[in-house]
């Protein structure tokens, strides 16, 4: 323990510094304004990280977020269950969910195929998108994992998986992001737009 | 509540955004590592944010951190107590400890002059201060506010209120940081720099 920075705070300085996207100057920035802030707003965020962690769980049969077993979403009578919309992570979900895009059903896989790191098609949640399936009932799987070369793998394996069962599997479009100059755009994605053209009518 | 993002995230979302430099989209990126992370991992924050709110408080002289009604350099009976190292806030207290480049005490302001923003004299800690050099055997005041509009007023200030005291009042210097490449610095940096030139002997 150092005079200037005592025990406590350099204990929260190394927990913030476990959060993704925090560095060291970051976290010891976050922890003195934690310490300087009012107290009630600063435990008001203890306790919302508490709770997080002891009454939320994962939907039983999409993996989205939840505090029951099953989801808001896979709940609700208005939704398209013969689509089946596949992420690679809940903020995924969510993301997509606040566009208003799509209004089938999901799947979480949490994470994507990566041979190299020893993740294969048990560790995300593949197999439990096959039993869906097989359970009748779906027509469309789109698949929305990343643009990633483990994105690409898993998108390929869930293609092969559901073949059998003949429903219509497909991957939503990348391309240039609407209002990005394209000249702006990188090359893997000017690859994908051209790839991805559409003809117009 | 939206069905994607039950209420607790959206919750620990909002208190997120409340950090400085935490924005929505990193925010709800946070939420989400927390409720993914380990129990264990996510609660230790939570604790860690309690203690310190709960356990942590400024030292009575300096208004450092401390666990004590008097911090550790306070205390410290090897500690040159008759310089007085003035900051903003704890953490350039901090910064400078970790440099290991002052010896003395400090003083902790906790703000700077901004008569824009209603902030005077009594709102920082500039009169404890004159109470500190007032009960004697200060030789010097070290000023360490920012390079900024209000940091430069509040060094005005403190020189003006300590005159009559015959302390010597001095302020640390600015100019380009070492390692920096000269072309580089911004215009009120190399300024600074020349304003500030020491002889070669």
């Amino acid at each position: 323990m150092s005079a200037q920075q005592p025990g406590l705070l350099a204990r929260l300085t190394r927990e913030l510094v476990r959060l993704p996207g925090i560095g060291q100057k970051t976290a010891q920035r976050l922890a003195f304004h934690l310490m300087k802030t009012e107290k009630d707003e600063a435990l008001r965020l203890a306790d919302s990280i508490r709770e997080v962690k002891e009454r939320l769980s994962f939907c039983t049969q999409c993996r989205n977020i939840s505090e029951e077993s099953l989801c808001e979403i896979c709940l609700d009578p208005k939704r398209d269950k013969g689509r089946i919309l596949v992420v690679e992570e809940p903020s995924t979900l969510h993301a997509i969910e606040q566009s208003g895009g799509f209004k089938g059903l999901y799947h979480v896989l949490f994470g994507s195929l990566s041979p190299l790191d020893g993740v294969g098609p048990s560790d995300i949640r593949a197999h439990e998108l096959e039993s869906r399936v097989n359970a009748g009932g779906v027509e469309e799987v789109i698949i929305a994992t990343n643009p990633t070369i483990e994105g690409e793998a898993t998108a390929i394996y869930i293609t092969k998986m559901l073949k059998p069962y003949g429903v219509r599997v497909s991957r939503i479009a990348y391309g240039i992001p609407v209002g990005m100059d394209i000249e702006y755009a990188d090359e893997v994605t000017l690859i994908k737009s051209i790839e991805g053209r559409r003809e117009l009518s």
